[in-house]
């Protein structure tokens, strides 16, 4: 750790164990939005706001804010989060260290009476993670504006997204979207192994990948599987077995270049699945990741002439892949990028510029706002696992960063306005 | 159909109509083994037997057999026959068409006024297809003498196998293995392409083609998909794919040679599927045919080394296959191929020599008796479906060879006694 840094790492320590505890029991940890155990955890975050000087409310997006004003709130606001949800079995860190985080940034700074001159923030976005209506990032959607109207019919347990909304203490009478917010700060654990791979602190984060899922049908034909001469097949499956080695290969190639790229064939069923019948069809869906959009498009270039050399080759049929759905990848502020290596510097961070393969709620907060990542290692890469680990004190050097980049922000956004 | 023949198609088509008409209601065609409508499907049997002038009864093993004694009772038994029973959903010939046409044979015998030496029988085999207890050809192991004894304990919508053997009018108090039989002759459609496509009428089958059926885990590793770069993953699903292009390979290389071989990757199962996780684990159920049991052990042997080679290459663990069942070829009896392959000379059918990929009631009698079997075409190999056809006058000219080959056979075999 950094000496004499007003950032704790018992205080992180404490919070990251206390909000563990909150967990559906015999299921760690799970703390899914719009359940019981998500407004407990809230409960907790909401007295912690409050105990680092924070005026707390729900937004009309269903955030979790507190709310720090500046000595001069009329230059508006810094925001520092992230979000507090898990999936189903996952992590103690993934989302929650940049809650805590923001929050031991607002309390060094009480500490040592420093008030900003901007407001400072601090936001729980509500469900981040794939949430109990099958939909995501629903609270920075909704503050950023993007949230689908359509969306809030949504059903789950009986109730509506705009019901489970209201119940969380959102409303739709108030609108979601800011505009007052300058710039916006994300600390997250990098679920993946570069950090760690390379013994640094921190990643500075240029991107959020972009991610398209494409969605691949092989059409071959059911036989029986001990009459039908292995001359006389369509085998959906070997024909779907040379498509995944082609996105394999696709994805290898395009990941050998200085951006972050990725493919994956994740989801794989075969029909009809039995013993004794030449598989007749598969369904595959890709997820693809590109920290460039010129990579994406050369990527799905590719594999619609791949799948077509191979339907040729195999004389099986492939029907055309389907763009199931494409989010453009999101540039971190380049502005916010210089300040942050600047923090790193100042605090002695060993850090590094990278892009996040995972989406994340700054991907929206830059729709309306500067924004920026930082990631933290963790443990082998893993997340979305109860086997998730990031360090305190790889959090507190993060938080260190976050402390000295808002302070360096407050003082460079006046110069700006 | 063959001049004069007193094989009368017009009877072969009724009897396949009616049976047909015996099905799940709303599900063509569907007659599984121990349930009501198979019941009903016997009754008729019963009666077509007894009006061809066969004394009826359900053997100990549960199968329907039509006896006309012989001149000579003391010279034991020719048989014929197949099972009436159908797998979901599956077709009007398969087992049927056996049947019908050992049917047709007793009828043309007494048309003409000719009692055979031997005494000759009609069998409906009971539960030929894999039944609601879990395990196929159940009439023909009883009468064989090779159905497991725990088979009996077995359970399936609240009975045991034992008690719905009784229920369909077997027993366990008299022996089921017969050792009175002395030939064994089975009519069925190809349930393959091969006589279509040569524009041939009856297959003369030569062996039925062992099954060994081999159980492949591919454990890798579960990561983000978007984060874990390409480099550092391990795969389950692209290791599983070499794997399954390895099996067509090889299984290409083996159907090259003159004797039948096939194999596929009929089940495949991956862990965790879902879109944002690399695959962590796939298991494979290959299904291997064989007419030589040295091509099933090069098979065995070199899948081994393929996965050995492949697991060395990608870096991704794959457990030692293993075997899940292994049951040998079973050449036919070689005087019954001869006295087969004049029978097709005699009538004029357009014949060849063919392995049988799939398994048969035949496999099991040819432990107690001379064996074999005949194959009429079945449209573009499609079997187990209810688009299964067989033409009648196909089936019409089988049964006229089984009517030669019977005659001939009754002769022969007292020559040889």
């Amino acid at each position: 750790m950094i000496p004499n840094s007003p950032i704790r790492p018992e205080r992180i320590a404490a919070d990251i164990e206390a909000l563990s505890a909150i967990t559906e029991p015999g299921r760690p940890w799970t703390r899914r939005a719009f359940t019981p155990m998500f407004l407990e955890g809230r409960q907790w975050l909401t007295r912690a706001m409050q105990e680092a000087g924070a005026v707390t409310q729900i937004d009309p997006a269903g955030n979790l804010v507190g709310t720090i004003p500046g000595r001069n709130p009329g230059l508006g606001t810094i925001m520092l989060g992230s979000h507090s949800d898990t999936v189903p079995d996952g992590g103690r860190f993934d989302g929650v260290a940049g809650v805590v985080a923001a929050l031991e940034v607002a309390r060094a700074l009480r500490d040592q009476n420093i008030v900003l001159d901007h407001t400072l923030e601090v936001v729980d976005f509500l469900a981040e993670e794939v949430s109990i209506f099958g939909v995501s990032c629903i609270g920075s959607r909704g503050m950023s504006g993007t949230r689908p109207a359509e969306w809030l019919t949504r059903e789950s347990g009986g109730r509506t997204l705009e019901q489970a909304l209201v119940e969380v203490g959102g409303n739709l009478i108030h609108p979601a979207q800011r505009d007052d917010i300058k710039a916006f700060l994300e600390l997250h654990i990098e679920q993946g192994p570069v950090l760690q791979n390379e013994a640094l602190d921190v990643g500075v984060v240029t991107a959020i990948a972009g991610i398209t899922r494409i969605e691949v049908v092989v059409e071959g034909r059911a036989d029986h599987a001990g009459t039908t001469p292995m001359r006389s097949r369509q085998d959906a499956l070997t024909t779907a077995a040379w498509i995944a080695l082609g996105v394999e290969e696709l994805a290898k190639a395009l990941a050998a270049g200085p951006e972050h790229f990725a493919a994956t064939v994740g989801e794989f069923e075969m029909w009809p699945n039995a013993g004794n019948v030449v598989p007749a069809r598969v369904r595959m869906l890709i997820d693809a990741r590109a920290e460039l959009r010129a990579d994406m498009e050369r990527f799905t270039d590719e594999l619609r002439n791949g799948i077509a050399a191979i339907a040729e080759k195999t004389g099986v049929t492939v029907e055309e892949p389907r763009i199931v759905s494409d989010n453009p990848p999101t540039p971190s502020d380049a502005g916010l990028l210089d300040i942050l290596d600047a923090a790193c510097e100042r605090t002695g961070t060993r850090h590094r510029r990278v892009a996040s393969g995972a989406g994340h709620d700054t991907a929206w907060m830059a729709r309306i706002t500067r924004a920026a990542m930082i990631f933290v290692p963790c443990n082998d890469g893993r997340s979305h696992t109860p086997d998730e680990l990031a360090t305190t004190d790889d959090i507190a050097m993060g938080a260190a960063v976050l402390l000295d980049a808002v302070q360096a922000l407050d003082k460079k956004l006046q110069e700006e306005s």
